[in-house]
């Protein structure tokens, strides 16, 4: 036991909490990888990689229409601020992202707000920030949803984060399943 | 050899042409791991780190004022363009990163304008950017300056990138030198 007068003051770490869904997670247990409900942490100085790629991603989806590396979320600091905030960056050339209602092509990027849905191939992932103090790491705590959080969150329009020049797609004609895959694509997976 | 029809059509690579100066380089070697005059190639997913950890930075500067990773560069593409551009982060906690006019501490970035005069310690790296075709990689190619190239930047207005916040350095007040060392840091730094 360490004696507490020795001990760094602890400082409370900025959390992103990503509730994840799938519509075929018990048949394809594409979240077989994950941790769920636990906490880990993360540099800040790292890009949190998500994909396919067991080796070059911190979290890995087992899913063959997921890309090798599916997109990146890093930290980063706004000037004259200590808080954390983050940036998501679409790494995938096929697959695009939809950040809240914003698309992102290969390489784009855009700031994450306090809350957003990202949605790619048949995923869906509620990332909600909690601020802490600490500018050296931050953790990651995911949780499993059985039902797509797409319809409460699309519909709140100051959820949206700001492109300069982005594509805007209007929240409420996405379907009932939020679902990017084409009509071929949904039969190619029901066939599996 | 390979029959000409059955090889990919080449793309053109951007450039970022790196000019690096450092006033006491012939006495301690600073440059000895970079490679002069010569195309490295970097793949766009990956961020470029700078620093003195051989083994997390690409780029390798051989001097104890410099942090183990100093600061990254990072490709992405704005919304609706093919070109790629460039974002710097400070990744040291202890030392500044100055980007043209701009001051940017641990976790701050800035987009790189088409030419920048980036300098931390006593380095000066002046980054020029010739753009390509591709989306894929973009290279690097270092060469060495004797003298440093700082007046020749820092007096051109539009040559700042634009932070929302940032703190903005009177070009013309920087000294002769350029350096960010305090007098006693450049008495360390003759004594060795």
């Amino acid at each position: 036991m360490h004696n507490i007068d020795d001990v760094e003051t602890e400082e409370t770490l900025t959390c992103l909490r990503i509730t994840v869904h799938h519509p075929l997670h018990e048949i394809k247990n594409v979240f077989q990888l994950i941790h769920f409900n636990k906490r880990e942490k993360h540099m800040v100085e790292d890009p949190l990689k998500v994909g396919r790629d067991t080796k070059s991603c911190h979290i890995s989806l087992y899913d063959l229409r997921v890309s090798r590396v599916q997109f990146s979320i890093q930290a980063f600091r706004h000037f004259n601020s200590s808080k954390l905030f983050f940036e998501i960056k679409n790494l995938s050339k096929k697959g695009k992202l939809i950040v809240n209602n914003t698309e992102l092509e290969h390489l784009n990027k855009v700031e994450l707000p306090k809350k957003a849905l990202v949605r790619f191939a048949e995923f869906q992932l509620l990332v909600e920030k909690e601020d802490g103090e600490s500018t050296e790491s931050f953790d990651t705590f995911f949780e499993l949803a059985r039902t797509p959080p797409c319809q409460e969150i699309l519909c709140a329009p100051s959820m949206s984060p700001i492109p300069e020049t982005g594509i805007l797609i209007n929240a409420c004609t996405v379907p009932q399943q939020c679902s990017l895959q084409t009509p071929v694509e949904m039969e190619e997976c029901e066939l599996k």
